[in-house]
């Protein structure tokens, strides 16, 4: 199975823990086997595999999201990295082209296309085999994966089959209803439409051309921010006359609110936490080094992250975002492919940073024109390369390095740093690389 | 007036703002004339000033609170230190002996002694003048101050007056009372016994001879561990003939929990702190640099600090002590006489700390065995010294002392340092002190 997982934006519906950087797909949440946390993307990547050992799976995303991507699934998984956002059309489009062009595959292969988000169980995997399946069968161009509704949700569109068999031609499309409106759908057999969707390659491409004028890989890559914002359901799906619908009706959640997400936990807290016995339909999630106690609470979230707290009602939860869209925090913490960095300090004139790298990877050769830097090591070995000379690093060496100054870092076991940064006007956009034509020796 | 302010224990109920070393009257969360915030002890100490400019006010406490003391009210205060905790009637003794001994205070003098930490306004100082003045009539050895119930309390104990004058004879004393008992001495015009008193200081100057054999500062101080542990209401004032009550009917509160404290907060937030409008009673205390989002919540009390973060009923706040000493945290903030500490990383074998020292200020000249330490100055200036040689330091300056090195810092302007330890034993015993003979040249 040929899969293109879409990996959407940032949104901060789940404030504290989701921002700018990190959307709620890289929240590490659910248990996972062997008892450790996974997020979504990794609970989705784990689930495919375990469903089709042999599955190709892409994920279509920004490039913000590259290094936690690599972080969380690792450097050999396949990213189509979207330029820009341009909707899912154009996303689509590109990952396609990706398949063909980069991947190789063949183009009468057939591509299963679906969110990185809902939370499912391993019946949904089966459906999209199923999915696949129809799709190769030439039936229909396109077929769509409609999700039983639970109740008159305002928040989907909706799929009028032409009849209630498993696979169905599809009647018509409505966009998001009003709940009374809902209700007659679902008395009709209106199916939700969940973006799930699977079609041999070659009609992608015909339309990514049909759309665009190309559907060549670098073409689309290159004229990305050029190509019309438009969502798959409307340029491709609503217009298209072969077009099937294939019933779902196991578990599909999707987790857009604290009140939905908690829902999914499997346990009450997560991280440091004590609930007291006067505790009801409490739910923690911390990711701070210091004990959370709640008291007497009920049908409550609470959220602890390096970018602020959240004590929410549960239903009040799902109007959190204007509030949040009035916070104005850096970024405090971040995964990236290398490792992950937190902020411990902001001061005025300098910033104070733990580094964490990974084993066996490395920052690119940089510079900075506006800030001295300092590293103290606390942890692990892996070697430095300043101004051209290097040397081996240990717990306890101390690295500095002037503005102007190039350097790098590599890890040969987890290397973490203490990083201090001194300057007027420090800033993540001043940053010059250079080329990194060189391998630091191994230490 | 002399006023000897009893500045009690460590207590965690108010946790997590109080801990081992930070009692409850050192929480900043009232506001201060100019706008700024300012905890119980500056309160106090302010209103004191305010009633009599030239009162002299000795805080009786524990060596564990003199370097927050001189943090919170200057260098100037007069501080009995008591070598180890004894209770009331040691602590008062050696008080009383200082007064006499170390200011030179005449024993026809009298003295005010009540605790630090009840809320009070203006009027309480008024009735201590009253009280004092009282006790310079000598129609008693000891006059007592007795709040008006405006409860039938059952954590206090009670004065029974000899009738309902202001000032009165004292029938009888009762230790903490059932609810039914405490309405029965209620409606017999019963006091609540507060720990507040005056006498003349040659009264307790006999007292502690009497109970220790001596009446002598240093004897007392020197010998502090052997005292008896007794209160002064069992050792003093219950068995005293020559007694007197004075009644207090202005606004007097014991803050002891999340509940009390926060009734007297005048704002519903202090730090960084988004409540929205369907938030009822709600109070948020935020130490961290980070906002709190509440939503959706009533009658709640959040706080959060770097040793952790509460979210807790208000009722149920009374009940958090069971909780909290099940945790063990390290301490993570601490102001010091020279300024402040927080740690802001803490590694398997290393701890990083944020240190501001106060201009002018500096540290002892200490070395560690089992720890290397490196300092990066973040902000202002000041004067090293280590192993012998001093220098100058300014922001960007890097300290490097290995374990058994020599070393102090002092402030000439407000310094900020990251301080990173590396060892394995980490710990806050591991510092020898050296002869502090010389002084580190101004810069």
């Amino acid at each position: 199975m040929n899969i293109i997982l879409l990996s959407g934006g940032s949104g901060k519906r789940l404030w504290p823990l989701s921002n700018d950087i990190r959307s709620k797909q890289f929240i590490k949440i659910f248990q996972a086997p062997g008892g450790s946390h996974e997020s979504m993307v990794q609970r989705v990547y784990r689930q495919i595999r375990s469903a089709d050992p042999e599955a190709r799976v892409i994920i279509a995303t920004s490039k913000s999201q590259v290094s936690v991507i690599h972080n969380q699934l690792g450097e050999e998984v396949g990213i189509s990295v979207e330029p820009c956002r341009r909707d899912t059309f154009p996303a689509i489009a590109l990952a396609s082209a990706y398949l063909a062009d980069i991947q190789k595959i063949d183009p009468e292969e057939t591509v299963v296309v679906c969110p990185v988000d809902p939370y499912v169980e391993a019946d949904y995997f089966e459906a999209l085999k199923a999915l696949d399946r129809q799709a190769a069968r030439e039936k229909a161009k396109l077929v769509l994966m409609g999700m039983e509704p639970t109740y008159p949700s305002e928040k989907y569109g909706y799929i009028i089959p032409g009849d209630r068999l498993p696979v169905s031609s599809v009647r018509a499309f409505r966009e998001k209803p009003g709940k009374r409106e809902a209700e007659e759908f679902i008395a009709q057999g209106a199916l939700w439409n969940a973006g799930v969707f699977a079609y041999k390659l070659k009609y992608m491409l015909q339309k990514a051309h049909d759309m665009t004028g190309s559907s060549d890989y670098r073409y689309l890559f290159d004229h990305y921010e050029n190509l019309e914002k438009i969502s798959f359901d409307y340029a491709v799906a609503e217009k298209e006359k072969q077009l099937q619908v294939m019933r779902f009706e196991g578990q599909w959640k999707d987790l857009g609110t604290w009140n939905t997400f908690t829902e999914a936990m499997e346990e009450n807290s997560i991280g440091e936490a004590i609930l007291n016995e006067t505790c009801r339909n409490v739910h923690v999630i911390n990711e701070l080094d210091v004990p959370i106690l709640a008291m007497g609470m009920q049908d409550v979230v609470i959220s602890a992250s390096p970018e602020g707290i959240l004590v929410s009602d549960k239903e009040q939860s799902s109007y959190i975002k204007p509030y949040v869209d009035k916070i104005n925090q850096q970024i405090m913490f971040a995964e990236k492919s290398w490792g992950s960095f937190r902020v411990l300090d902001a001061g005025d004139e300098s910033l104070t940073i733990k580094v964490t790298l990974n084993p066996g990877h490395r920052m690119n050769y940089h510079s900075h024109r506006n800030r001295d830097e300092v590293w103290v090591v606390i942890k692990g070995t892996g070697r430095t390369r300043v101004d051209g000379a290097e040397r081996n690093i240990r717990a306890g060496d101390v690295i500095t390095m002037a503005a102007e100054s190039r350097h790098t870092v590599a890890a040969s076991t987890e290397l973490q740093m203490i990083e201090v940064q001194l300057g007027r006007d420090i800033s993540v956009q001043d940053k010059q690389k250079y080329d990194d034509d060189y391998d630091l020796r191994k230490s």
